[in-house]
């Protein structure tokens, strides 16, 4: 049932290439914890310069502390060798729980036949074999500890994490509108914890990710962002999957999908995860497919639990779980304009009518559960039936799946397996309170995480824009992650430009939704931003951005010398007519008004500074 | 005071190469009208090709049509010579308007000036120089017409131009949930006069502008685009932003504000104008300032109204006029994050504080208005107090300028000047209704036109998406007009890449909005183009979408052949693994569902059509 795979080495040339440069201003700090000392939380803080006044003083401008999800790679101490996988930072957690066992290889069947095949020998990540699981009866996940009261280590980590450092020369925020409860000004482990217990948030970590840098999803929590990869038939190798994970995190994306769907699935996920600081998910039944050559009546629960075993001990932190496309479900979407666009959603549907039995998955569920919690792997309930169109937005279908979803959810709680529910797709903005109200009611409150919508049909190549729109929009109504859409959707498969696009698109999606639900402290980033560019701090501006080298790299093209970098004008407007500079003006004159602009008149009445120099 | 000019020509040689490609499968149509018969409404009709089922049978798809600003350059029938302008399409209506004298020669002194200046002569667009102009005491605006109860030509023009093709094939709308008004299935002549007469609506439409093709600003007609260009004291060329404007229109800019602050304004104007067939609109004050050698307390109410005959004359539909920029509300910006942003609002800033005296064009609007009525030139009466950061959205300045331009709507309507109102800027998502609610209520419903907003200042590089998610918004809660944001706002000027990706952004802006307040018909279009995506019918989702040309490009860097784009798959998935693909089976199946599913497993169950051949 193996597939020879073609490629039988990965490129190290190629890992040793990967995008380790800071970020501009930049450095990377860690903040200790204080139930658990030995936490280091990782931060970005974006160094400014001082502010210089007219009259020659200056004025300095602390230093800006920024969430931040680039891992170790964008830490230059940090010597890292892809080979080798990132430093397992949970190690310690992990080895110490008393109701985890360590296995002695793999339990799937899977992954006991990719170990043994030699021919895989130079494809393999070469590192830890030995999986861990929790011992018989025992619950080992995030919402168990949650439910007992428990503050655990990742619930410490991810408090520290949501809390960026506040500076008083930033301060000022506008009031929040959100859904639903309210967020505190101060995020504390307790907060963490019993959000989690409540099942409003979830922090994917599976045991055997130990490279992980623990986050959380809720919509008491920032914003979060997920970037999809993986490989397709259309070749792609393992070393550039990787690139791809460490080049969409340093980006900002939370969470990244591996929807691997051409040859050597397996090596290729292990390579991502042992070089993941982000919770990494997938979608078991694109590789279950990829074992039945295609065949989607051919599928059976027996091979997909086996596949479930397998990723699970690989670390996968989230499992997309198409269990709401139930048979009497798939003739409700016959009529659509678009039919059903979900790729998990349609194979399920044909193994439904092929068999004309209920999806596997559904009748199953109960036993998924056991296993997702023997390694705290999270269930994303995917959203097979979502409308893959304007005109099929919200309709019977697509209610009639979600209704299901929350009927699951309460499975997966009575088993203390961590849930979030995924959801549409495209959905014009009238409607999209719509879908998030009914989720809230149809499935208690479960993290939202959404693909999109996008708000229009009319916009292939731009339709991380069509779709950022409504991300925006649903974020602020409370969807707790955001499933990025990039340039090439419907078109084509992303490339390098194509990803930082889509996953910066999102950031600003995710950070208006901050902004709009009054998350504390989100808008001294926008306060530290305005006041550099007000006061012509060209590359604090730059720095402080999602992007700060396509910001330099925009303003160079018209002005690159690096003089212009500090000078009190742009190349919007030119020295002579600049309205910043001119409200600096007014700004000084407005202080003794109508004697001081008498006086500066009567000294000669040129107001521009820099234009003399110019 | 006139500069002398630095290029002394135009370079006919790059004017003859201006973009005149037609989209793909698209051909210009020209509907007549019932009352004026006379009028040739142009629309695009893009031609589509046959659904083939899989029996082998096949069902035609009707041609759509859609709303055009291209104007003649799309249509490869027209002959063109940007030397001699459009074809003065409005002139037999202009021509026997009993109301209307014809001057000999411009009334401006600067008009009059740079005519008799030998050195511009080859700088100089040689046309038309003899502006028509209201005979004394005589209204001419579209307003006053509509008040009187009649329906002019542009008003006929505009209403078929808002009802494109209904195609029942593409029927099926989500319901509007629009702000205010509701609007009609069929928008009649007879609405859109009464929409003029309330104010609700402007049709800017200069009686010296015959080159133009009529549009309409109003809430309850669609949401419209503005782009900017011009050039600056960085050099740019007559040539350039003549082929600017241009490619502005073809990606659906429905006006263009000419902001031209450097060299030859007048000159670049008049091409400009004579090449234009959507409104043009400019900043009056920006020229002013010119003239006065940048020096902003030199500037005279006299000076100001020569500038306003001198462009009117030429032709141009609405000014930006920053009438609200008033004394005491200057201080009211002093402990702003980022003052005063607005080029016009710290000229008129300036010139308030260095004098100690009322802004001059507050003290003189009744003047003004008569200049206005005179031509029909519409105000668009500018937020020279609007935020340039979200700390400063919806501030005391910035209400306090929007109360007096619901003033001033008062005045210029007691003239029967026709109005909309400037909106900002830079606004939190959850304050963007707040903006919209307060423009209708202070400023008595005349249209909105808004920059953005943008939803957050963190981003630069990406202020089209920062701001079209705004945008979309308030276009949604009843923006009239969306003034686009480049990718380079900030950072510098933008080039053609930046122009195309602002209007395209800008447009599905609108188009969202267009959905979410349920314009009738609007959504037929994303049905079209679904129905083409489910169908594989890859051409006609290229043709229908905003950008035919970059979908095409972004499909084709992965499957590259001509047989790929009739394929019954894509890059994203390969031929085994295709939703879309498994949906249409599933539909198939889906028929006689059980008994035809068993049949087809008994035929060996092989779905894939398409991959036999692949």
């Amino acid at each position: 049932m193996t597939k020879a795979p073609k490629r039988l080495s990965v490129d190290e040339a190629a890992l040793a290439r990967i995008t380790r440069t800071p970020f501009m201003q930049s450095s990377k700090v860690y903040v200790g914890g204080v139930r658990y000392p030995e936490l280091r939380v990782p931060m970005r803080e974006i160094t400014l310069s001082p502010t210089k006044h007219a009259d020659g003083r200056s004025t300095e401008n602390p230093a800006l502390t920024v969430y931040d999800t680039s891992g170790p790679y964008s830490d230059p101490t940090v010597e890292l060798d892809l080979k080798r996988g990132l430093p397992p930072v949970r190690e310690g957690w992990i080895a110490r729980h008393k109701d985890l066992e360590q296995l002695s290889g793999p339990s799937s069947g899977y992954g006991r036949e990719r170990l043994a095949d030699a021919r895989l020998e130079k494809l393999r990540f070469h590192g830890r074999t030995k999986p861990y699981r929790a011992k018989a009866g025992r619950a080992v996940t995030q919402l168990s500890a949650a439910r007992r009261g428990e503050v655990t280590p990742e619930m410490e980590y991810v408090a520290i994490r949501e809390n960026q450092k506040r500076e008083a020369a930033y301060a000022g925020q506008h009031a929040g509108e959100g859904y639903g409860a309210a967020i505190p000004k101060e995020i504390s482990p307790e907060f963490v914890r019993d959000e989690v217990a409540l099942g409003r948030a979830i922090i994917p970590a599976n045991i055997n990710h130990l490279e992980l840098e623990p986050m959380i999803i809720g919509r008491n929590f920032l914003v979060k962002v997920n970037a999809n990869l993986g490989n397709s038939a259309v070749t792609s190798s393992i070393e550039e999957e990787v690139e791809k994970m460490v080049w969409a995190i340093r980006w900002g994306a939370d969470t990244v999908m591996d929807l691997s769907t051409g040859l050597n699935i397996h090596e290729t996920r292990e390579w991502i995860l042992r070089n993941s600081p982000v919770p990494i998910g997938t979608v078991p039944i694109y590789q279950a497919l990829e074992k039945v050559g295609g065949k989607a009546e051919e599928l059976t629960w027996e091979l997909f639990r086996d596949t479930i075993v397998e990723q699970a001990e690989q670390g996968v932190d989230y499992f997309t779980i198409h269990a709401g496309v139930r048979l009497p479900y798939v003739p409700l979407t016959a009529k659509r304009v678009t039919g059903i666009v979900s790729r998990g959603g349609s194979i399920l549907a044909r193994w439904c009518l092929a068999h004309h039995r209920e999806n596997f998955l559904y009748t199953h569920f109960e036993e998924l559960c056991e296993l997702m919690k023997a390694y705290d792997v999270s269930f994303s309930l995917g959203d097979g039936l979502r409308p893959g169109s304007i005109a099929d937005a919200n309709d019977e279908a697509q209610m009639a799946e979600l209704a299901t979803l929350g009927e699951l959810t309460k499975v997966a709680w009575k088993h203390d397996v961590q849930v979030m529910i995924e959801g549409p797709g495209h959905v014009p903005m009238q409607r999209i309170r719509e879908n998030m109200t009914e989720q809230l009611r149809l499935c208690h409150e479960a993290p939202f995480y959404t693909l999109g919508p996008l708000t229009t049909d009319i916009a292939p190549g731009y339709d991380h824009i069509t779709s950022g729109i409504g991300a925006a929009l649903i974020g602020w109504f409370g969807t707790a992650m955001l499933c990025y859409v990039t340039p090439k959707e419907h078109l084509g498969l992303p490339d390098r430009d194509d990803v930082r696009e889509g996953v910066v698109t999102y950031k600003i999606a995710a950070h208006a939704a901050d902004l709009a639900k009054g998350h504390p402290g989100a808008q001294q980033r926008d306060n530290a931003l305005s006041k550099a560019r007000f006061e012509f701090r060209w590359m604090d501006q730059f720095a402080l951005s999602l992007d700060p080298e396509k910001a330099k790299e925009f303003h160079d093209e018209t002005l690159p010398a690096d003089g212009a970098k500090t000078a009190h004008f742009c190349s919007m407007c030119g020295p002579h007519f600049c309205s910043m500079k001119i409200t600096g003006d007014v700004r000084e004159m407005e202080a003794g008004m109508a004697e001081k602009s008498q006086e500066f008149l009567a000294g000669g009445g040129q107001l521009y500074g820099v234009a003399k120099e110019g």
